[in-house]
């Protein structure tokens, strides 16, 4: 499957490598491929720099962002939040067009060391970009959980825990339940309906950070359990 | 142990007899108690009206805000979240004063039949509480769960699911997330540090409804899971 992706750091090399290591053709989009390609610093998350993450990964091709969104017959959002509407004009609305746009970024902004988010609670990221795209049938989902995860959930608790699914399109909503368990092996994806829904799964971030320091580890995610046995699930 | 709670719908009154059963000293309070003695109808989540209610628990006695919080070692708030504030004021900070106020309510806003919270993100309700009544030790937990799974979290998956703590005072937390085991029976207390992460624990609730939704049950809970592990737990 020919997937772009928008986004160089540390997320979107996470899902470029485990996409492509399934056999799916893979363009990566940055602002400028020439600029991503002289860096030699690492990454904020201490995800080394771009062109040593390609040599390891030569499938990988890196494109401007208009490149990565016509080359994909799904697009997936993991630009820096604070980014991503400006990185979607620049991917061109007519590159997006009809086609499923995954968004997996956060607005989180971090100010005197606590992290909140710019849009939140009657809006969303996901929704602006849906209004800003209304051509795309935009679908938010493992925004969630930290990168690695994403790609393997298998690594955390056997896999027993939840991602979820928010956004307008229901047969998109489906079909991306469908490419998370096919791509990653995610086997509980909840579908939480409309693109109002992304607000609930945006705002679980501050939560998340905090769970984070509390365990001391990223290696962790939440699962939705039911009933009345302890092995229960509900998907 | 002397327990006072402030309100008397589905939250209050059912934190009011899973304590009395246990044998603490539980007085609920209520604006007027004459006219809460009077109520005929259901709340609005179906349950019954208070006297209905008091007269199967004849051991749970019924006081104003003020009465309540004097007589409680420990105060819960389990008023409606927005009108806390002014509960808690009835209550009087003089009987506030030096203790654990357990805050278990959300700032709760529907409109248009999505659920937003009224203060969310860079505050919180548990802030709110605490700046204006400074006197108290504020201690956020049981927000994230149906009432019937804080008093008896057993009932879903066999009690492997977490409750969070949230506040400024670090042994108030201990304390609060002891009474949690010995009421209760909560097995997985996660403590997630100072009273800013109430805002993560308050931000759940759009999450938290959407699921509902998904499931069609509000009898779940989020656990966390980390490790590789299908049974590992954290706490």
């Amino acid at each position: 499957m020919r997937i772009g992706i928008l986004g160089t750091g540390s997320v979107g090399t996470t899902l470029a490598g485990a996409l492509a290591a399934r056999g799916n053709e893979v363009v990566v989009g940055t602002r400028d491929p020439a600029g991503t390609m002289a860096r030699t610093e690492p990454g904020p998350m201490g995800n080394p720099p771009f062109p040593a993450w390609q040599a390891e990964h030569p499938e990988v091709r890196l494109g401007t962002f208009a490149e990565a969104a016509e080359h994909g017959e799904v697009v997936i959002n993991a630009s820096n939040g604070a980014a991503s509407l400006e990185v979607l004009k620049l991917a061109g609305a007519e590159h997006l067009e009809g086609k499923i746009l995954v968004d997996v970024s956060n607005p989180l902004e971090f100010s005197g060391g606590v992290l909140s988010l710019w849009v939140a609670n009657t809006d969303s990221l996901a929704e602006r970009i849906q209004r800003a795209f209304p051509g795309a049938k935009v679908v938010k989902t493992l925004n969630t959980m930290n990168a690695q995860v994403m790609v393997d959930p298998g690594r955390v608790a056997g896999g027993e825990h939840h991602v979820f699914v928010s956004g307008d399109d229901p047969q998109a909503r489906t079909r991306v339940a469908g490419l998370l368990r096919d791509w990653f092996g995610w086997r509980h994806v909840l579908d939480l309906g409309d693109l109002t829904s992304a607000r609930g799964a945006e705002m679980i971030l501050p939560l998340w950070i905090r769970v984070m320091g509390s365990l001391g580890t990223a290696e962790f995610n939440f699962r939705i359990v039911t009933g009345a046995a302890p092995a229960a699930d509900p998907t």
